[in-house]
């Protein structure tokens, strides 16, 4: 079964990659873009077995630093 | 507008980052972890100016590595 976890930074928190991938997109001469947050995308492989409260507990104890990021768990088929 | 993209390892390329995520995840004592792949999400804060095609090359020229790296628009509200 295919799980998706999204870990994105909190509002308040500074995000050096995403105002470099910012400025870089600038520099190639894309304008529009007002904000780039960056973030991760972690695929899981699991066990038919895994409960949603496991995939929470990875989150809280590995995946995410729940200080400064939000996760969101998508859960697949 | 809100878009994100998601930038994923091609299916044959080494994921060095998901290795140690999923080592990591078994010596925590989760089991039933068949395997982990990492990659980014991107969120992008876009003008409505801005067009599809822009965001396709945004993608090819600078947030994914395409020999490497598959990617995923979508576009938000």
């Amino acid at each position: 079964m295919k799980t998706r976890i999204f870990v994105t930074l909190k509002g308040g928190v500074l995000d050096p990659q995403g105002k470099a991938i910012h400025h870089a997109l600038e520099s190639l001469g894309f304008s529009g873009v007002n904000d780039v947050r960056a973030g991760k995308l972690i695929e899981l492989d699991l066990a038919e077995t895994v409960t949603d409260g496991e995939i929470e507990e990875m989150c809280k104890k590995l995946l995410a630093n729940t200080v400064i990021e939000n996760y969101r768990i998508e859960r697949g088929a």
